[in-house]
């Protein structure tokens, strides 16, 4: 299992909008080969604006770059915006749990 | 649900002490209330010694809160050792999947 995490700040009036938009996401990558879960994390203590992760979890590397790699993913970008692409993610093993 | 992330790099040559470490982890944690999960995350693409992601997940912020305040984790972690405590633990709130 991997698990991708993908970590954003945001002004604070940009809350209920970035929540709004993963709430109202279209769950289309939860049909897709490997995919396990998406979460939107919060931080709760906030040092400079808010912060967030976007974790995924996935069967394997290759599953997750898969879909990275795939055109279903640059239409749902595409569509849905990703005004975040800035920043890096970072992708992790699951050693033990 | 919350989620704790707790990060810390080590030199390679601590690889096989600090997997070994977790793999055999009393799991005491499992039984307790409010627990779901733990994770050992390991970083696939290292810049700078080997970075690992401890993460927890929880029912309530008051689960983990009680866990943590608990004799059995104090007793755990004189027991096991907590050889990383100069980092700090990041606290999120799951805002949705």
């Amino acid at each position: 299992m991997v698990i991708t995490l993908f970590r954003l700040s945001i002004p604070p009036e940009q809350e209920q909008f970035l929540e709004e938009k993963f709430i109202n996401r279209s769950r289309l990558v939860d049909q897709v080969k490997g995919f396990i879960s998406f979460k939107l994390l919060k931080k709760t203590q906030n040092e400079n604006g808010l912060e967030y992760i976007l974790m995924t979890e996935w069967e394997t590397e290759e599953d997750y770059k898969n879909w990275l790699n795939s055109q279903d993913h640059a239409r749902i970008h595409k569509k849905e915006g990703a005004p975040f692409s800035g920043n890096k993610t970072e992708l992790f093993q699951v050693v033990c749990q």
